[in-house]
């Protein structure tokens, strides 16, 4: 299948825009979608771009049922030039196909996606929205649909991408968050899903996550699963440390999720020659790091936050405040860096950013 | 809210119904369904049973990307004397508000959740199939439904109660099966949502279940997250052995699941003044006691198949035959009478079956 081969159906009536100067996240969703179906024994077939629209699904549908589903999330930026740029989109691809794999879901023709989700944007380029710090948040994600109560691979999925317009995450400024060490949940387990991205991970998330808010923390700083002891994630992010100089962040072990921002910021510390690695870190380490005033900074990454800096972890009645509460320097860095890659503004030295093309109004077809 | 304020909307066709002699599980629905809305602020309202019919919801809905939803499953099985029993449905709503919590979804109210069960199954009462072995099966759940891509518990969900005729699970007589035990791969993790019946659960072991079946086993047999040691269920059943004469099951302790039948056994067993303990039980206790000629049977349980006895264990390279590969005799015994309780052909001394009432054609309103 190629590009050429998804039929795209035009919306009759164009939603009216919400403005763009106060977006939420992920309650807006643009004028379009794509969908494609898998069939066993016929493959993914019938690729389409159709106008925003509710499913319709049987009750029995095993995602309902068995969570048999995985997505991903990321982004398409406006540039003041006025092009509309993707940050290493071929990353989510790749990951969405290794949860793809851990979740016994067909793998998807990569390419295919990529050239679906720029028409996509193309379709809908007019929701990239203009408004310093927003962005179009790309959700691709695939559910098991047929309609059957067997604990078994389903034999037919969908696998969609929808877009939504989302405001800055940070209205006034980059701004540290104060997280709760989670001492009884667990989000993941080796030889279970955390390293996929895949529903279960985050209902199971929920619990901790709302306790954390009621004790006013915005998170929680989740550790391992075997020995309750090492460092994971925190909240849906990836997490480094600064320490006397040195920039560490755990090691891919099988229940943390390879975050592609987490990619991003190894290869520019690298670029930079700030030493950083990859390794197995106890909430000990940090803690004692702390009580020698060696914790310089700490910071969550991801898609939506880009950099989450960490003003302060709650751990065992004690409260640990990194770097006075403030935004470190180098977090500071990376995170202009990062924003002035993905919009274009700083020098691109990795060939991160793909650029959706404008529209060639002959490529579409209103069926 | 009682079951007098759930509206009733009857078909106007009624499905052509399956050969009831040649059911597969899970495959066939009834002609109703029951409906309920829970809006924040609103609490759950609109209660309802409307013709069996797809759902009509938003890609976006939360239960799609954040796995929010829980289920049950449990039988109804028609007797001789053509009464409709129900076995001991109350414990699976309890598990279901058990599930609700972890989950972070509002409670239900489960006496309203079983009349309306009871109400569904007076209305397709002629889908409870009639030929020996076959039950009707019953799958309540709830989805989230609010669409939104932040992780945070839902605004809106709905319940549903979905029915299903299903075949003999035996259908030339009880047969063991061989297992695999599962060296790489968990189900649960303490702290996780092992104990909870919430579709992560599931979706994360297809995985092993498609490797051990490349294998020729029919499930796997899962160790603890933490230790990879300590047995927990078998596929998705708890698991009992029987050793030099004393019965034994793993203790709950957060991540299994608190399955009904296995509660019924224990009550069973003691009521028989059979020894029975729950205790944390390594693989290496079971493989010293087949080692030693001690491991008389092993037996998966739930509501699916109610018992299934294991006739091989796979582990480490060895396989180990369990009572000669045959039916143990306690394992055939609690099969017989717990079937016989659930068909009312065997006396009910704990009072577990509850009656489903013929319809009283006055109730139903055809809105
Ligand atoms: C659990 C989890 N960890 C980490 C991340 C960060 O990954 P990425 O940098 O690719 O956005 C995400 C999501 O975005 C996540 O859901
Ligand atoms: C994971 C798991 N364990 C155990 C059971 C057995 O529970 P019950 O006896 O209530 O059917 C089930 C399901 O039925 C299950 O899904």
């Amino acid at each position: 299948m190629t590009e050429q081969q998804i039929e795209i159906q035009l919306t009759a009536e164009k939603k009216q825009k919400p403005a763009f100067d106060s977006l939420e996240f992920g309650k807006n969703f643009t004028d379009h979608m794509f969908i494609m179906d898998y069939t066993k024994g016929q493959g993914w077939h019938d690729p389409r771009i159709v106008p925003y629209q509710p499913l319709t699904i049987d009750p029995a549908s095993m995602v309902f049922h068995y969570g048999q589903t995985v997505f991903e999330g990321l982004k398409a930026y406006l540039t003041k030039e006025g092009e509309v740029l993707l940050f290493r989109p071929q990353k989510n691809m790749e990951r969405l196909n290794r949860s793809n794999e851990r979740l016994c879901i067909p793998q998807i023709d990569e390419e295919l996606a990529l050239s679906a989700l720029k028409r996509l944007i193309q379709v809908d380029r007019d929701w990239v929205p203009n408004v310093e710090g927003t962005s179009l948040y790309i959700r691709p994600f695939i559910i098991a649909t047929e309609p059957y109560l067997g604990v078994a691979p389903s034999k037919r999925y969908q696998f969609m991408i929808i877009l939504s317009p989302v405001g800055a995450y940070y209205k006034e400024g980059i701004n540290p968050v104060k997280i709760a060490v989670e001492s009884e949940y667990v989000r993941a387990a080796i030889g279970g899903t955390g390293d996929a991205k895949t529903a279960g991970n985050y209902a199971g998330s929920l619990k901790a996550q709302e306790l954390a808010e009621a004790d006013g923390y915005s998170q929680v700083l989740w550790l391992d699963g075997k020995e309750h002891r090492y460092i994971e994630e925190v909240g849906s992010m990836n997490i480094f440390f600064k320490i006397n100089g040195e920039v560490v962040t755990p090691v891919l072990n099988g229940s943390i999720l390879q975050g592609v921002t987490r990619d991003s910021i190894i290869h520019l510390l690298k670029h930079w020659e700030i030493p950083v690695s990859e390794k197995k870190i106890s909430i000990d380490e940090i803690y004692e790091a702390h009580k020698q005033g060696l914790l310089e900074e700490a910071f969550g990454t991801g898609t939506a936050a880009v950099i989450s800096p960490i003003g302060e972890l709650f751990w065992k009645d004690e409260k640990l405040s990194i770097n006075g509460g403030k935004t470190g320097e180098l977090s500071k860095k990376l995170y202009d860096t990062l924003t002035g890659i993905q919009l274009g503004t700083v020098e691109d030295p990795f060939g991160w950013t793909v650029k959706v093309k404008e529209e060639n109004p002959h490529l579409v077809k209103n069926s």
